[in-house]
């Protein structure tokens, strides 16, 4: 059985390589499946190796009508840090959902059911994986609805899991109109927990109002500061989950923490308030250097946070509860809204890489391999 | 009873004001002790509190010379951050020793001991506190040996304590030829703990070699990054105490534990490795923001540290035992040199304090109050 696959290739002379290679789909173990793939979304999280550090002002189309190719430049300097992957041809997608064709003896079970999959490579038009790594999807739900199970709900469920695992009671969440950012408004919003939502423009305020957030801050605004530590002082926000990464918004949400704290010290303390404060960096809308100044005490971190380590941590009571959480939501809580729906072959199509690599907000597109 | 106690005031004004108070110090309760102070160093940490963020480019004395006030400006942009001390007139001196003058009725059997102490207000001649507040020195052991039991000692084990509970084998340390750095040393070699010294000059690795300290690395070498990483990957250290906290050295440690991590990664994966890398910055030497790139992964996390949380979270027998091993090794793996042994009326004299401010590698200055 043969199929194609998109692959991404970084030369090690500093060319970024997109194409379509026809792969052989081998038969399933007993206990695995192969799912004819239907859906499978661009997330911030497949740019990266989709795209790597490539320039893409330099992007030309290669390669011929039947086997397009996507060619671009790698900045000498951005090597580097790509050392690991260079001249290796890699499967991109993260997650995906699809109809089962074929099925292991253990899992015939699954023959013809749509699933919800997760695990990589899933801009392909045919993919083999354990059966326990899909998601039989709810009876009616097709492919697009399914095919974003994974990645957006199951990182906003491991934010509240973090949240009560470790202590806190409030979250503050940054490109808070992102995708996930109003999936996790409407978790909050369900649950009770405060969120205290960070935007960057009038526009992000105003999907969020729409769907009933209460705390909104714009960090454009002159009174950010001050805004964002009455939000703070009013929810007891003591953690955030920050998307960014880049700049001095990490540091800043900790200062107006540590400022919302001080406001119940009684005595000066040249140390800072012994209120712990956590923010977790997930992601990196903004890739340059990460800055901040001390002005926050000592009981302070700023961490790294990605859902695959979180979920190898995590009891498997825990990592079922989110699952089915996922599973009974679908289409409310974590229903996803595609901007488009593109072909692999578009997917490397210069033009359409230009708008789907823009990461805007309220955008996702999705890839449908049958097309 | 008596006493001249010295006071740091800064005032809403912009003026930093040290002066020497006449206290009256009360009868001890049942519980408690009167120590006369006749040793108190002046740490890295009283400095802080002693100085605040004066220029003291603008340091000068005023008051008499029975009653010395020494004055310096703070440049208004500095006030904001010290707003919770403003206008209060505050007693300085993390830790000292001395003999006990007056004891209650339930310690009597300490009267006329000498005793290590922490708790603050130690640059003052009489100190009034809990009796469980003190150490009692070992036979032969002077105030002057038994003046600095608490800060540094107790840090570098807590660092070991930190290491063994958070599942790390071996330890990084900056400005690691301090006083505290050469005790961290000489502990990691009695207990066979792999520790990586950074040093930023020849004189301070010279210092560490003297003592016997097996990896040292000079942050200002042209290989800094070669030699740090090669040092990581040969001990294993995922865990890091950083006292400079400003610039870039706490990320590119960050960067060398990921690098020496990737060193055995057989497959690429853009999210970095899974080794959880902590740095903990514990110190301010640098005072200016704190500033890195992002390229360590997701599995990291940069910290505070200060002693107090952490003995206020350690189980009390990890306390006892930290506190019975510095008794046991006062005068060897705890023993401190002093440069000089000054007055309180020495410690407010701008010609003294430009001396003893400069937290030069290897120097530390000691209060005598009974001078």
């Amino acid at each position: 059985m043969n199929g194609l696959e998109l692959r991404s290739l970084a030369t090690s002379g500093g060319e970024l390589r997109l194409s379509l290679e026809s792969v052989t789909v081998e038969e399933p173990g007993p206990d695995e499946v192969v799912v004819r793939v239907e859906a499978a979304p661009i997330n911030p999280s497949d740019l990266a190796l989709l795209l790597g550090p490539a320039d893409l002002s330099t992007m030309r189309a290669d390669g011929t009508p039947e086997q397009p190719v996507l060619v671009a430049d790698i900045p000498e300097r951005r090597l580097a840090a790509i050392r690991g992957r260079l001249d290796q041809s890699l499967p991109v997608g993260n997650e995906g959902a699809g109809t089962v064709v074929k099925a292991g003896s253990n899992v015939q079970d699954l023959l013809n059911k749509k699933v919800s999959m997760a695990g990589g490579a899933m801009y392909t038009q045919f993919r083999k994986l354990p059966a326990r790594d899909c998601i039989v999807l709810p009876d009616g739900a097709s492919a697009a609805e399914g095919a974003s199970m994974f990645v957006n709900p199951m990182t906003a469920l491991a934010f509240i899991e973090t949240m009560k695992a470790e202590g806190h009671t409030a979250l503050i969440h940054t490109a808070a109109a992102s995708n996930l950012g109003q999936m996790l408004n409407k978790i909050c919003l369900a649950d009770g927990i405060p969120l205290i939502n960070i935007v960057r423009s009038d526009e992000q305020a105003a999907i969020l109002r729409d769907i009933g957030a209460k705390y909104i801050v714009d960090s454009t605004s002159p009174n950010f500061m001050a805004e964002l530590t009455d939000a703070i002082a009013e929810t007891n926000a003591t953690l955030a989950f920050d998307a960014i990464g880049g700049g001095k918004l990490a540091g800043r949400i900790l200062q107006a923490m540590e400022a919302a704290a001080s406001r119940n010290m009684k005595t000066y303390n040249r140390y800072g308030s012994d209120v712990f404060k956590q923010v977790y960096i997930y992601g990196g809308l903004d890739t340059g250097p990460t800055e901040f100044n001390r002005a926050f005490g000592f009981s302070w971190s700023l961490s790294g946070f990605l859902l695959t380590p979180f979920l190898k941590n995590a009891s498997p009571e825990v990592v079922a509860r989110m699952r089915q959480r996922v599973v009974d939501e679908l289409k409310t809580t974590f229903a996803s809204h595609y901007t488009a729906t593109i072909s692999l072959a578009d997917a490397l199509n210069p033009e359409i890489v230009k708008v789907y690599e823009r990461k805007k907000t309220g955008e996702k597109y999705l890839i449908d391999p049958t097309l």
